[in-house]
């Protein structure tokens, strides 16, 4: 399909779909196609192909058709810590356990048309396991630029599939910058986390939301805030649903963010239409390591999204984290890392301030598993011991203790 | 749905469903249902519960909602490896990371209905997870069973859903008959590995092929063996497909053992109709630890399914099953673990006896994901490492030496 990206802001288009950025300085994307889409289309192809006409390739073989397809849980048990009717949508249940193959799965394939030898990322987590992965099944080289202290257990998730690791010293922020620079002057693509063709890809989340409700729809989608490149795909799936007909009003953005990075937060609580990079000093360790960008390259865009929906943008502690994780595991059967247990967190700060009604129906995001971290042997466990002749008394006294 | 269990070996039926095994020995499942099931029906349900006129039980809310609806793939990377056309059925990609969620989502819901107060299971790995997890979504008590010398990281995996953990001395297979002697008498059911509700969970795996692959049919389905509860359910899926005339001829199944613990393998070789035990003189450590069970079951029913298939069971050492990960992630771009990369070695043995011809489609099963025990962070790794400064002159080199 030929096309443009273009400008959410000030709506220049250019030719050159591997573009990231615009003149102005924001990010690009793809705008809808020009197509007849209906949501009885395409309806036997694998997870998120069936939406293949509204992307900017066609599907390729391997593990890129497994991406997205992802199910639409109701989940009752998750309503009181959500205070509202919730729906799960598992994105860990994609190849590389994250929503990044969705994004992986358009952006590799398109950098390999647009005559890339080698594809890259900048990631020490989700994006670097996924965009690997997504070369490895397309044969294709990929080199994967980390920080310089990039702990073991990550450099070896990423390792399994032998990409070229390059561990960068310095500011790991400006890496953005070098990787678009970088993409242009050399034949790598160096796919960063708002690429546009990842957000066509990040898309597809929105489509498979609104047809497995079909025809009811949610009044609010909550999500993890980092770089504002997932945002800005969910959003981007709402406006091509609308240039479609296929959506009358928008349902609310609820964009999550960890008060130990927050720029987005503060910038939505202060009036700012963009984001103000956060210095050193500003920011803290989270246990919700997947997010936490200090300059978020659609940070921007993010906002607007959350404006234009009459959302909200919220920032949860790691306590509160910890505790959302513990309620997805103990009360809906979810493991999910920490980043992706911030919706719920939020969700419950919303709730609290009268910002959701009981009886809405909201769709939570868990971006990711959290069977990545989960196992390191490093977590106390409390357990009976008994033995073989002694088990029948044991579990009598555990079932009569309920 | 009233339904009936029934003996797979002499025919005998029963009107307890919740009944295990069969005066004469074997292990009991439920039989095709009497409906006008075709594909078409309910395409629009969530994940397995397509297939919920052929189910014995109604979908349940929550996580179970999550379970099935894999994707099937097309994966070209691995057709070398495997010496055929390599279609990948990604059990991975289920809530759990592992296709026990197909069993538990329907097993936990039956248990409940038929009248349990809790639910339990005996597993040290997946199937404990899997169930603990169902039986949170459902706001329903757990109780899992486990080996008195679990690592502690799987302990970590099973308790993150906090059911009743009990590590149990003694014969850790005998555990088998006492869960269902336990059931029988007490206000709790143990789903053990080859519970007849776990198998019609496990069936809806085949049915998502037939109907992903129509109309076109497999040659052969490759899986892991180890209680035989897994193979049982592709069976009774296959055998469904056939009464329901949806099915002429059956695909070979091939079964993959773990050399450390195959007495399913020797059966097959000796031409036995059922597995001898093996001592524990007889069986070694594996990577592949979540199959590699010395007493199977469900053996006999294994071992019928794949001389009527005229398919084949074959054993593969841990160093080939390394090797096969390996393949699976850098040539097909997924993380398997270890008992999941045992149908692709499998293949390659297969192949290379001339089993398989090189123009034959083969559907693997890769079982459980590989990301519950990557990321320990004791993996050497190799990479480069550079500065901001100096990455364009590391990058040029890198793209140099392809
Ligand atoms: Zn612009
Ligand atoms: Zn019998």
């Amino acid at each position: 399909m030929s096309s443009s990206v273009v400008c959410f802001r000030c709506g220049e288009r250019y030719d050159d779909e591997t573009r990231v950025r615009c003149a102005c300085g924001q990010p690009l994307w793809f705008d809808t196609p020009d197509t007849d889409f209906t949501f009885s289309d395409d309806r036997d192809r694998d997870g998120m192909w069936r939406y293949e006409s509204l992307l900017p390739i066609e599907r390729p073989d391997g593990v890129a058709r497994a991406a997205g397809g992802t199910p639409l849980v109701r989940s009752p048990g998750l309503d009181r810590a959500a205070g509202c009717r919730v729906y799960v949508k598992d994105e860990s249940e994609n190849p590389t356990g994250a929503y990044k193959d969705r994004g992986s799965a358009v952006a590799v394939s398109h950098a390999i048309e647009a005559g890339a030898d080698v594809v890259g990322t900048i990631s020490y987590g989700n994006m670097g396991i996924s965009t690997a992965a997504h070369a490895a099944s397309l044969g294709r080289e990929c080199i994967v630029l980390v920080p310089d202290e990039i702990p073991q257990a990550r450099l070896e998730l990423i390792a399994q599939y032998e990409p070229s690791i390059v561990q960068v010293e310095g500011d790991y922020g400006a890496l953005y910058a070098d990787g678009v620079a970088l993409s242009a002057s050399h034949p790598i693509s160096i796919l960063v986390s708002d690429a546009p063709a990842r957000i066509s890809g990040y898309k597809t989340v929105v489509f498979e939301i609104y047809e497995s409700l079909a025809p009811n729809t949610p009044d609010a989608i909550a999500l993890p805030a980092s770089s504002g490149g997932f945002a800005s795909g969910v959003w981007r799936g709402l406006r091509d649903l609308a240039a479609l007909d296929l959506l009358d009003e928008l349902p609310r953005l609820y964009l999550v963010q960890t008060a130990s990075a927050d720029p987005i937060t503060r910038a939505f609580d202060s009036g700012a239409t963009e984001p103000t990079a956060l210095s050193p000093e500003e920011t803290e360790e989270t246990i919700a390591h997947s997010i936490g960008n200090p300059d978020p390259p659609s940070g921007a865009r993010a906002l607007a999204a959350v404006r234009e929906t009459n959302g909200a943008v919220v920032s949860v502690t790691d306590a509160e984290i910890r505790t959302a994780q513990r309620r997805f595991a103990v009360d809906g059967g979810f493991c999910v890392e920490p980043a992706a247990a911030t919706p719920l967190a939020g969700l419950t700060r919303l709730s609290e301030r009268g910002a959701i009604a009981s009886n809405e129906e909201v769709v939570i995001v868990p971006t990711g598993t959290g069977f990545k971290e989960r196992g390191t042997g490093d977590v106390p466990v409390s357990t009976e011991r008994t033995s073989r002749s002694a088990l029948p008394e044991l579990l009598e006294s555990l079932l009569d203790a309920r």
